[in-house]
């Protein structure tokens, strides 16, 4: 069964609009990986990427979509923003499993300097997230 | 007019593949913009993008174009290489002009290190040639 790419990108623009990240689980599958742009290194699972998702909306400003590609299951978003006065240009590369949700995001941006402040204003949130859920609960 | 994407992209990849810079100046727009992955400000002029574009070509080893996107004028194509031993993973966000010709040329790649290599590899070419145009010729 094919994709049903407008039908995903219809939730997904309406997820990131209201920074909707609980919904997010939704069109998650289970062992999504997600390429980020300061590291080569790839996230894996639907928990891990929710999250860093979640901070990377929260840290680009004025996120905003413009062009969009589609070609069956593979789509390519271009967006724009600013990190604080640092202004970006980016990319979502994502692909869809044969149920629709999405099973893989390489995120590109441009220049340097904003994949930079991105980082360091992420890397902090992450860590505080990952120690936490490292922590063994109460009782 | 529409552009002829699809024309525009079998003499792209020509080029690509044969390393075949002078082949360049048939395809660009005279006023054709580049913004590359290090910084926001983007380039202009096409001998400007012409030489920019070789050296990337040059520095990048094992250049290869992966997934392809195209919706009209608007091209997205996703390519792989190195800098030395640092892996990379790009994109080239390509807009044509109504002849068919690159009249903008985004490229964004990632990780971040990539891109520091990419830069150093690439900026002292760049200004050595920027040095040697701004020379007066001989006589």
């Amino acid at each position: 069964m094919a994709a049903d790419s407008q039908g995903f990108l219809r939730r997904w623009h309406a997820i990131v609009e209201a920074r909707d990240i609980p919904a997010l689980a939704g069109i998650l599958a289970p062992d999504v990986i997600m390429g980020p742009p300061p590291y080569w290194q790839r996230f894996e699972g639907a928990e891990m990427v929710q999250h860093l998702l979640g901070l990377v909306l929260e840290a680009i400003e004025d996120f905003t979509y413009h062009r969009e590609w589609v070609e069956g299951d593979e789509l390519a978003l271009e967006f724009t923003g600013h990190v604080g006065d640092v202004e970006l240009q980016g990319i979502d590369l994502i692909s869809l499993d044969p149920e629709g949700r999405l099973s893989k995001l390489d995120v590109l941006i441009r220049p340097e300097n904003a994949i930079v402040a991105l980082r360091e204003r992420i890397r902090p949130r992450m860590l505080a997230w990952l120690a936490e859920r490292a922590e063994p609960g109460p009782g």
